[in-house]
């Protein structure tokens, strides 16, 4: 299953490392915790969409940008699913 | 300030109504109660990664379209903010 919150916390990860910024300045820019952050890019906290507005504003990127950076990502990882399905069924 | 859940919840809803379903139909295809999908489509609860895909099953629509779409309203409510914030600077 594809997993939201996965695919959103590595983006804002990515965004934040290709800033070479580290979790202590974006997370103070976006008035969360640096163990909140952390947790989100990790996927292991669902960003409520107040706090992912504060961390995309830290990171001084639209939302939109995340959001269909994210559905990019998600479309990649259902096609990935579905070869690896498709290879399933030719193996049986 | 956008506010994703907001947006997904349109868009689930969009996709719902579009499709011709009823709210009765989706929760039970999603297993999820009627009055949490009524309060996700109205932007009132945040979904959690695990029912945003179980509702997209149930839509059977992929996640990934869901978020694109996601993405790109984002997109055109970030430019009306925009031009608002432009206006109001004009008029000052």
């Amino acid at each position: 299953m594809i997993v939201l919150r996965d695919i959103i916390g590595d983006e804002l990860r990515r965004t934040r490392q290709y800033q070479g910024r580290t979790l202590r300045e974006v997370s103070s820019a976006a008035r969360v915790s640096l163990g909140y952050l952390s947790e989100v890019e990790r996927g292991q906290k669902e960003a409520s969409s107040e706090l992912l507005a504060a961390i995309c504003g830290a990171l001084d990127v639209p939302m939109s940008t995340v959001l269909k950076s994210v559905g990019e990502q998600a479309e990649q990882a259902e096609e990935r699913q579905a070869t690896t399905q498709a290879s399933v069924v030719v193996a049986a």
